[in-house]
C-alpha cells in the first residue's frame, strides 16, 4: 500500500526514512479507514528542523501584511473546503458533522486564524513600550527559531497542530512551524496541510514556513524537543506525553507550553440545589457528555453538599447517565486511558453510580457517574483527581460549606473552577469563601455555567497552574495573548529611528496602541496626546 | 562565637538546625570580618516555606495601597540608612562608597521599590482585559504561593534577594518572599532585612511576607526549588548554580527565572574605528573594568576587523589594560571562577595581550585582554564564549564585515549585543547586516554605547535568549514588566461585578489602563470612550 507523503521544506515528498505506517480508524466501528500515513525516521525529523531553522530569519523579516494575508487566505480556504474537511474529520473522530464540526469547530478554527491576522495587522501582540528619556524601545518579536506544535486528539480543526490556536499564534509571531499531526486524524490534518501549503504559495511566504509530520517514535520526539535549535513547543494532550516533552525541552532551555490534564471542579452550592437540582443535573450531564466528554474543560469533579437537595441532584444526574447510550471515543488508546482512569478512581474508593463499562462496536464507553465522600477524597487527593478523559465525572459529597472550601484547597492546578449559586442570594457567603480558596488554583473562575465552552476572546484564559499547564502566566486560547507564548522580548537601546521595527518608530500610521512614557497612546510619538 | 539569627515567620530567631556558620570577608585583604552567619538546616528551610505558604492567601488579599505603602516605607528606610548600608556593603564587597554604592546603587534600589509601589497603585502590571460580549474579564494576579529569591554577589543593594528587582517584583505581585542572601554580603543583607521587617510591621503586612535565610547546603536548595508549594523562583548568578535550580524546579512545574551568564558581544565597525579608535579603546576599557568587570552586561567579547584601524584599537586598549592596577574581586570563589574561565579561553586558542594574573592582597586580578582570530573562534565557539566574570575581555579579529556577521550568528543567547558605527554613514550597511544576525540572539540591541548601564525603565529588557536567561519573554529589570514574572493569569467568566477584583470592575476611579473590547481605555466600563 502506498504511504502518504510528508510536507517538508516546501514540498510534499515521501519519507526518507520510513519506519512504518498507520491508518486512521473509524472510532464507531474500530475499522481502519483511508490512506496509510508514514511513521517517519530521524532523517525526516532532521530535514524538517533544518529547513525550519534555515527559513526562520527570512520569515521573521516578512512584512506583517503578508503574514496576515496568509492567515486570512488559509482561513478562507478552510471555510471553502468545509464539506471535505468535515467528512474527513467525522470519519476519523466520529464527532457529529452538525452542529459540532461544520457549524462550531470549523468556523472557530477559521475565525481564530482571522483573529490572529487582525492581531498581526494591529500589532496588538507586540506590546510596544517607549521610554523617550532613556532612549529605550521594546516590544515582543519573533523567536527567530522554529516552533514545534503537537496537537491533541479532541479538536481536529480548532486545536489541530496545523490549523489551531497554537499554529495561528506561532505563525502570527512569524516563527516557522513544524506541525506533528495527531495520529487519530491524519487525513484531516493532511487536508489542512494542503490548504496551508497552497495559501503559503499564494501569499508568497517562505514555503518551509509550515511543515507537516504525522508520526514518529517517542524517542525521536524527545530528541527533537531537546534540540536547542527549536524556539518553543506547543503541546496539548495527555499529562504523561506532555511531561516527557517538557522534561526534554527544559534541559536545553526551550520554552514549552503544555496543556496537560484538568478535572475542572464544579461546586453546586446548597441554595442553587434547592432552587433547581433537576435542571442542574441536566446541564451537568450535557456538559459531561458533550463531545463524549473529550474536552479539556469537561467537569470531571462535581462537589455537592450532603442533604436532600444534594441527593436530588445526584439521583437526577445518575438517571441521565444511566439512560444514555455509550459514547463513541476517539480511539482505542482513549478508551484504554479512560478505563485505567476509572479503575484508579474506584481503587481509591469511588463508587460507581451509573455506567462504568465499555461497549462495542468500536471504542465506546458508558457515560459514567462515580461518587465518593469528601473525607475519603481528602485522604486520597492525588488518586481521586485522576483525569478520566471521556464522559465520566466524580461526585464529591461534602458535609457542609466549610468542607467544600477545604476540598477547594485540596485541588491541584486546573484550567477551570466553577461555582453555581442561588438567585436568592442565600449562597453568596459560601460562594465568596469557596471562590477565594479556588481562585489561585484555577485559570478561569466560572459562575453559574458549565466549563465546557471556551470562547476565543482576548479576555479568555485557557491555561492554569501546574499541572493543568506548565506555566500559570499564559493562555493557549485568545488573541493576542496566545501569540505572546511564541515571542521574545526585544529591546532597542539608542538605536536610530530608521533602524527600528515599524511598531517602534516615531510615526505611527497604523494607530498601534503603545505605552509611551507611561501612557497608552495610539498616535505618533511626537504628536498630541489624547 | 554567637551566630546571627534568621528572619522566619515574622521573627528574628536562632537557626533550629545549625549546620555551621560563615563570616564575610573583606575582599581587598581576604580577612574575615563581621559577625558569624548561620548555615541553616532542613528544619529552618521547612519552617520558612511553611510560614510563607500559610501567609500567601492573606497577602494576596491585602489591599494594594498597603502593599504600595510597604514598598515606599522600605524605600524610605533604605535611603535614611544610607551611611550604615554603604559602610557594610563597602566592607563586604570592596565596591567604592562613592559614587557606586551611595550615589548609584542604593538610590537605584530604593527607586526600584518606589517604581514597584507606583505600578501597584496604578495596576500597570495587571493588564486588565475585558470582553463585554463574552462576559469575560482577565488580569494578572498573585501566584498565591511563595517566591524564592536568590540574589547575586555583584549588586549588594539593587539585586539583593531582599531589596532588589526580583524582591520588589514578587512583593508588588503580592507573593510572600523567601530571600536567600548571597553569602558574600551577609551583613548588608541582614541590615536590609531588618529594615524590611520594620517596614512590614509599620504598614501592617503579614509579618511572614518577607523572610531571610543566609546559607544552606546545595542539596537543600535543590529540594526547596523542587517543592511544588513554591510559586516561582528568581535567581541571578552563575550558570551552573542557576541550571541546577532550574532543573529541580522544572520537574515540578515551578516557573523559574534564572539570569545566568552572558558575554555581551560588542562589534566595532570599520568606519567608527577609523574615526576614533583611541576614544573607543578608553570607553571599552572603562566598561570592562567598571565594578571590576563584575557586571552581567560587561563586554566580554569585542569584535574588531583586521587592518590598521583595528590594530590601533587593540594596541590602545592593550595599553589601558596593561597599565591598570589589579582589580579587587568579590571573593575567592569569584577569583577561582575567573581563573578557570581565562584558562578555558587560553586553552581554546586565545592569546593574552595584557594582564592574565591574579594578585594580592585579597582577591585581585589584573585587567586582562585576550585575543583570538575569528576562524579559531568559529572552530571552538563554545569554549571561546566562556564567561570570565571579572575585568576580562576577548578580542575577536574578523577578516571583514561578512565574517563579523558570521560571528554574530555563532553567538549563544546573550543579554546584550552592541554595535558601534561611524558618524559619516560608512558603516550603515554593515550595521544592518550584523544587527540582523545579532537581533534574535540578544535581549537588548545597543547602538554606540557600552552595555554596562541597565536603566530601570518600563522599556528595558534585562533578559535574553537561553542560556543568558531561562526564557526569552521576560525581563528582570523594569517596572511593570518584571512583576509579570511572578504573576498568574486569572480569568473571570460570568462572575458578578461585585465579586470581581478592583481593577476588573465597571467603575474605574483610579483610571487604570484597560483593554476593553479591543480598545485601551482609562475610564469606566460604561463611560464615554476617549
Amino acid at each position: 500500500m502506498a504511504v502518504q507523503p510528508l510536507l517538508i521544506d516546501g514540498a510534499w515528498r515521501a519519507a526518507q526514512e520510513l519506519r512504518g505506517s498507520f491508518r486512521a480508524e473509524d472510532p464507531s466501528s474500530g475499522e481502519a479507514i483511508g490512506a496509510a500515513f508514514p511513521i517517519c525516521g530521524e532523517a525526516d525529523v532532521r530535514a524538517a528542523l533544518a529547513a525550519a531553522v534555515a527559513v526562520a530569519d527570512a520569515l521573521a523579516a516578512v512584512p506583517v501584511e503578508r503574514i496576515a494575508a496568509f492567515l486570512d487566505a488559509y482561513a478562507d480556504a478552510i471555510d471553502a473546503d468545509v464539506d471535505t474537511l468535515v467528512a474527513l474529520a467525522h470519519a476519523e473522530t466520529a464527532l457529529p458533522k452538525e452542529p459540532r464540526l461544520a457549524k462550531v469547530e470549523l468556523p472557530r478554527a477559521s475565525g481564530q486564524l482571522r483573529q490572529a491576522a487582525q492581531a498581526v495587522r494591529q500589532y496588538s501582540w507586540t506590546h510596544p513600550v517607549i521610554d523617550t528619556a532613556a532612549g529605550l524601545r521594546s516590544h515582543y518579536a519573533p523567536l527567530g527559531k522554529p516552533v514545534l506544535i503537537l496537537g491533541p486528539n479532541n479538536f481536529p480543526f480548532a486545536f489541530n497542530a496545523i490549523a489551531g490556536s497554537d499554529f495561528a499564534s506561532a505563525i502570527a509571531a512569524r516563527n516557522p512551524v513544524i506541525a506533528k499531526a495527531h495520529p487519530s486524524h491524519p487525513a484531516t490534518s493532511e487536508r489542512l496541510a494542503q490548504l496551508a501549503h497552497t495559501a503559503l504559495l499564494q501569499t508568497g511566504l517562505p514555503p518551509a514556513s509550515v511543515q507537516m509530520l504525522y508520526q514518529f517514535e517517542h524517542s525521536l520526539g524527545a530528541a527533537l524537543a531537546g534540540n536547542p535549535q527549536l524556539g518553543a513547543i506547543g503541546f496539548t494532550g495527555s499529562r504523561a506525553g506532555g511531561l516527557a516533552l517538557k522534561a526534554a525541552a527544559d534541559t536545553v532551555g526551550v520554552p514549552v507550553y503544555v496543556e496537560l490534564s484538568s478535572v475542572n471542579p464544579v461546586f453546586l452550592l446548597p441554595g442553587v440545589l434547592a432552587e433547581r437540582a433537576a435542571s442542574l443535573a441536566q446541564e451537568f450531564f450535557a456538559s459531561c457528555t458533550m463531545g463524549s466528554g473529550q474536552f479539556c474543560t469537561s467537569p470531571g469533579i462535581v462537589v455537592v453538599p450532603a442533604g436532600a437537595a444534594g441527593d436530588a441532584f445526584v439521583d437526577a444526574a445518575s438517571k441521565h447517565f444511566a439512560a444514555a447510550a455509550p459514547n463513541v471515543l476517539f480511539s482505542g488508546a482513549v478508551l484504554e486511558h479512560l478505563q485505567r482512569g476509572v479503575a484508579t478512581l474506584r481503587a481509591a474508593g469511588a463508587e460507581c453510580l451509573a455506567g462504568g463499562a465499555s461497549a462495542g462496536p468500536g471504542y465506546r464507553y458508558q457515560p459514567t457517574l462515580l461518587s465518593v465522600d469528601a473525607a475519603q477524597f481528602l485522604r486520597e487527593p492525588r488518586a481521586l483527581q485522576t483525569e478520566a478523559f471521556g464522559p465520566v465525572s466524580l461526585v464529591l459529597r461534602a458535609a457542609d460549606v466549610s468542607q467544600m472550601a477545604e476540598l477547594a484547597r485540596a485541588f491541584e492546578g486546573n484550567l477551570t473552577g466553577t461555582l453555581y449559586r442561588a438567585q436568592d442570594g442565600s449562597d453568596d457567603d459560601a460562594w465568596r469563601q469557596i471562590a477565594h480558596a479556588l481562585r489561585p488554583r484555577v485559570g478561569r473562575l466560572i459562575n453559574n455555567k458549565m466549563p465546557t465552552g471556551v470562547a476565543v476572546s482576548p479576555a479568555m484564559n485557557h491555561g492554569g497552574p501546574y499541572p493543568s499547564t506548565g506555566h500559570p502566566g499564559f493562555t493557549a486560547v485568545g488573541m493576542p495573548a496566545a501569540i505572546r507564548r511564541f515571542a521574545a522580548l526585544h529591546c532597542y537601546d539608542n538605536v536610530p529611528e530608521s533602524q527600528l521595527p515599524a511598531d517602534l518608530r516615531d510615526h505611527n500610521p497604523g494607530a498601534i496602541a503603545r505605552l509611551i512614557d507611561g501612557v497608552w497612546r495610539v498616535n505618533d510619538l511626537n504628536g498630541p496626546t489624547t
